[in-house]
């Protein structure tokens, strides 16, 4: 048992785009993101995703139009709904979701990660 | 689907120890809590429990030590190990755990809440 401190596990990556596992509990992982750019349209079949943005933006695109996502809010996608990230600055987001989630669900490209560092 | 903005919900309940649901997914709920003084002794049988402390400190007592959980730390709660939570001063904590966790687990008191208002 140990306690995370979010900053603190921010500082000791730069990569976007790729999760970092901070927390593990009841098969769902906390993980750490950095983004910026556009992130491929996607969707996950199985696992509802909870998105909180800790520092910048998050523009979430949805078929049916975009959810600008500020510091101290959430968005949860459920499970099928197709959803893109986009930040058009760095942006730190906090990434709660069931253990077997892919980051980039049905799709598999350049930006995928099957193997997740654990921080 | 909608965004939720975590200092809105926080604003609209002054209530301590009474976690508020504000989220869903996979079984799982995201709730925000007031805190002040000191909870009791518990433990969840079948649950991780997460608290992630957003104003304030939580100092987590455990069996063999204390804790101090500061703004933007967070602490997993294994199932089965004994804690009490205690606040010296207002604390608001965001916590994420199955739906079927009891705030007070094997115990049942005053501080028990069967039924969470969603906010």
């Amino acid at each position: 048992m140990e306690k995370v401190n979010i900053s603190e596990k921010f500082e000791q990556f730069s990569e976007l785009w790729s999760p970092k596992i901070v927390g593990e509990l009841n098969g769902q992982l906390v993980k750490l993101v950095k983004v910026k750019g556009e992130f491929v349209w996607h969707h996950h079949d199985a696992e509802d995703e909870l998105f909180l943005v800790l520092r910048g933006r998050l523009d979430m695109h949805l078929r049916d139009g975009v959810v600008p996502i500020h510091e101290g809010e959430f968005f949860i996608i459920p499970r099928g709904a197709e959803h893109k990230p986009v930040a058009n600055d760095e942006t730190h987001i906090l990434l709660f979701e069931p253990a077997s989630t892919l980051n980039t669900g049905n799709v598999r490209n350049e930006r995928t990660r099957e193997t997740l560092e654990r921080l």
